[in-house]
């Protein structure tokens, strides 16, 4: 069973779309207490920072999972299924968001919002390693070497969110710190997971 | 009046995309109990087990609903209509999933459950038969034997369900050892809704 | 300015998916019941009849919007922002369907959902009216014909929800009958939104 | 890395759509108090009129933000990342909504509204700066007009928000009439965003 790529492309992209602005839905405010509204409202910074870092990182694998996508042609069931996967752990993003802006300073939320990361990091490398060894569904342009050479960044990636995840019961600081800066690699970095990239502008598919 | 199939396919699949996002909706923390953190994600295991759960029913029901499109041409007024009724029950899904996160030992959450996978394979079923008796909607290569060959599929889901239902009270551990049976079966198994798989990949529509 | 047709469409069916969907999220149970779950759930079923019921009202728009937009050619900002206030009061229907759920057999509820009912219905009649008074934006088999048929259909509509309002504190029963009976026309009807249908199916536009 | 534009602007309408639908998930009745349901409804009027308001502005800006691309032709990372950032103040705008809806007549709902549309204005000026600092990314008929025309509607609407937040402390009302006076003339007026307008019907992209 085959299955048309595109439809799996457009499902995709509305599930990214609707993780994305669920994330909103955890900022709220109890409809109680009127007078002390200021500090109700400086209570909810730590649900922003974490509204913020969960845009980008959702923003994150919506752009790789398009890069990841250029190189498929077709899609079969095995490979229909790992997308599903995950997406559940894409959508399973609200949850430690949540978590992390409940507590930011326990080390349970930073834990589970890591293991999170490494899981949806992981997805993304079985994505990339099945297509590999079932190159009937790779772009004729997918060589060996479009799979071997994003190895060492996505390990390199789940060591880091391993070091955060060890760091959260000692230092949460660091943990956040290393957050950062792979997050902020992932967006800017021309290392990241645009190691597959194309050189040139694809041609506007319709 | 006729409508087009493609705009009805969009529609679905924007309501599969939302639902089956709005899941995680249902896994929170309480805001207060801020000392015992590890017991209240202990507690939210079993949410996050009705969550992959569902995850995967509403995957393949989406996935089910797509090769059963395959066979269809055009759209009539009652064909549209059976569809919103059949998505009406995957749109429902969120609320025995959030039954069962709750109260995962008690009978009725994995009742409501059943009761929700039965009519949604039923509905699927009335659809395959509606093309049969109105073959103008049907492509050409839609035959006897393809409304015939999966109706037993049908019959031994629902009846597999059934005995899951009525275990319920009884031994719920089968009620769940049956839905994983089926639904393992639905994803990996050549001979489930695939019963209707197209052998070659589909030509590539936009 | 004229805007893309398809776009508002691809738009407006967004939001259809999506508040269609959203309706679950208003049925769900207390944490804290364990007891009762029976009588918890029996509780619900009010919500479920009126979850069912704007199920189908929403189904029923979406389908009219898609007939209304067979006559369009092309949007002007006017067009658009009409569009925009129709989908305003669509989005709304959640909250008069939630409160139906809540006090089903009190009057206020029903006069709410009977109001939004009917800025629905207007909106599509003022829509309508619009493309009659701008024929650049329709298209060219649009004849005076298709603007006066629905006219009565409209105003129908309209009257019968205006009867279910006023019959709220009086009869609730009545005005439940009214809508139900409505309802039923819309989807079932010939002679209803399908008035401007088209007789044949639809060039498959892609 | 160069990414297409029309998924690109599938994602973000997808995005447009989802908040503009989750506004009216603010809007709910508390389940005990039966006998004041009348004073309940009045309670969420506040509410209602914060719902329009923010379906208007997402409107806004979703007309805009089509404006915007019919002057882009390909997108490179910066580009998308900055549509990203836009489109993480569009989604948060349900909390200030929320906000506004519960406290009306405070200072602080209507300074974090002000500071939101502040921001989204100021992102749609600074993709347009990008873009014109970045020609490759642009149209053929984008010019320096383009860009420099629209500038001082940029800074009128940003003044004019900075007012009503200056406002807000003393004198409410006058900030809601400027956020009214704003709002309509950005969907009424011809000098607003629609400056960088297209003359003529965009041919019909498929």
């Amino acid at each position: 069973m085959y299955m048309q790529k595109n439809r799996l492309e457009t499902f995709t992209d509305g599930v990214f779309a609707i993780v994305i602005t669920l994330l909103i839905l955890d900022i709220h405010f109890p409809e109680d207490n009127y007078e002390h509204l200021i500090h109700a409202f400086i209570d909810t910074i730590p649900k922003m920072l974490a509204y913020a870092s969960s845009f980008f990182v959702i923003g994150i694998y919506w752009v790789a999972h398009h890069q990841w996508f250029e190189k498929v042609a077709k899609v079969n069931r095995t490979f229909l299924w790992l997308n599903i996967v995950f997406l559940m752990f894409i959508s399973f993003l609200p949850f430690p968001t949540s978590l992390l802006g409940l507590y930011p300073f326990e080390p349970l939320p930073i834990i589970v919002y890591g293991v999170n990361l490494m899981i949806v990091n992981l997805m993304g490398f079985i994505m990339l390693w099945y297509l590999h060894r079932t190159p009937e569904l790779a772009v004729s342009s997918f060589s060996h070497t479009d799979f071997k050479r994003p190895i060492p960044i996505y390990i390199t990636i789940n060591s880091a969110y391993m070091v955060a995840i060890g760091c959260a019961h000692v230092a949460p600081i660091i943990s956040y710190g290393i957050y950062f800066i792979v997050l902020t690699i992932l967006i800017f970095g021309r290392g990241s997971y645009s190691a597959c990239d194309r050189k040139s502008a694809p041609k506007q598919r319709h």
